[in-house]
């Protein structure tokens, strides 16, 4: 008998399982009428609002995106989308919705290449405002990628070249770039494992290795902006000995892949040394 | 003549603009039936092909939800979304797709904060798997903060404990955090100004000032996580002269504020100092 109830109420309402935080997430597959929907929806959202639950989050993959007006009217709103599906949120308690928003950063790496002649792999860019200008090849890390091995595709990407990573040098933090997200710039030192250029030419309309003082010649003497830092990193590296932050693996995820702490490595240990 | 040809064409397309990249962008303001809208799409879709666009924005606010369903059967898909809107594309030409996708980073900072006593600010979360555990405080950067910035107000928010950004230490990266998402972990270390400690009650269920041995006491020998790295920066920094990257000021928004590079000032002026 009890059984037969939970069947005929779960009939009623979504399919819906529950999170870690005291939520549910329904997480819709098959087609469905709109009205279908958002009469279940709101039968299950009084229901969940009984049962106390705080967020509700609804997937919709883009199949079912004649499902996505209803939800809004029922009074979800737009977590974060992905090209194939959109995540709608409700929060119902009377309280301040404290789940985070969607990715707020874009990661991005500067790969500096310098070879045992003192000179730095520099490509031009055919699109975009650093059109013409000779710069270090740049590109972004994608979701689920290492810094240290992203820097290694994208050199390879734009100009054929192989590389090792060996550093992080610096980073910076830009707001605005891109939709209104932030971005984080990490400049990255690199060793070349090989010198022919062959350029990606959708993308890069140029490619050569520059000699360090002709790279820095381009500058204005009151240029303030990341190229003075990153010329500036450069003459220490070769010259003097700055250090910078080298990878270390820190842990498994469940695949099993390390992640990665950046630090002064050689510091760090030269002082615990010293320590113990 | 002319013009009351323009205008009749114009009035059976979607409005748009240009972008920089060859490509247009539709932002829907006004209230419209879903099959005019679909009617119209089509319509600019053939034009736009004809003009050779490249990719194709509509930008939808959450109050045009019932629009959605149209520019998806016309071939759109998500690009990404925020609370109040969602953005579709698509991309004409018959080439890969090169626009970048969704932000797909979250910046987060850990707050190391010791005072003079060689004791360390440690909470206690009210949920999620590291309850119960001592550990720093630690949050999420905004779109458009400072990693500087943010790391002051988290520790101010969970603590109450005023504090002044010192460098960051270190950073790591990590997958498959939230959505898919990627996080990269800055640690910071920061002076503290004030010591009286008032929690956050809602996600904080207890903090103290705990001496770093009894911090590091807490750790498995055989621990291999970031905690192992938290408590060796802490003893290097206490004990040696472990140097971090400072923040300094690069250039200037829109809105005129600074952006930061974050790199090893001292060393990188003592280098060039030698070499000048």
């Amino acid at each position: 008998m009890d059984d037969k109830v939970t069947i005929e109420n779960d009939a009623q309402r979504l399919p819906a399982i529950d999170d870690e935080f005291g939520g549910v997430v329904v997480e819709m597959k098959q087609p469905m009428d709109s009205d279908v929907f958002r009469m279940l929806l709101k039968t299950s959202m009084s229901h969940w609002t009984l049962q106390g639950k705080k967020g509700v989050w609804i997937k919709l993959p883009i199949e079912l995106s004649n499902l996505v007006d209803a939800a809004v009217k029922e009074g979800f709103w737009y977590h974060h989308a992905e090209p194939k599906y959109l995540m709608l949120l409700y929060w119902i308690p009377q309280t301040v919705n404290p789940i985070p928003g969607n990715a707020s950063h874009i990661a991005r790496v500067g790969a500096i290449v310098l070879n045992d002649k003192r000179e730095m792999l520099v490509v031009q860019e055919k699109m975009g405002i650093l059109r013409g200008i000779w710069k270090i090849s740049t590109g972004i890390i994608h979701e689920g990628e290492d810094i240290c091995v992203g820097v290694v595709r994208e050199v390879k990407e734009e100009t054929g070249i192989d590389t090792e990573f060996v550093e992080v040098l610096a980073f910076s933090q830009e707001h605005k770039v891109f939709f209104g997200k932030s971005e984080i710039l990490f400049m990255c030192m690199m060793r070349p494992l090989s010198f022919d250029i062959q350029i990606q030419e959708t993308e890069i309309e140029a490619a050569q290795w520059m000699p360090l003082e002709e790279y820095a010649s381009q500058l204005s003497p009151h240029e303030k902006g990341l190229r003075k830092y990153i010329t500036e990193l450069c003459m220490a590296k070769v010259k003097g000995r700055y250090s910078g932050y080298l990878p270390v693996p820190v842990a498994s995820d469940a695949d099993g892949n390390p992640s990665y702490i950046y630090l002064n490595q050689g510091e760090l240990n030269k002082k615990l040394n010293e320590l113990s």
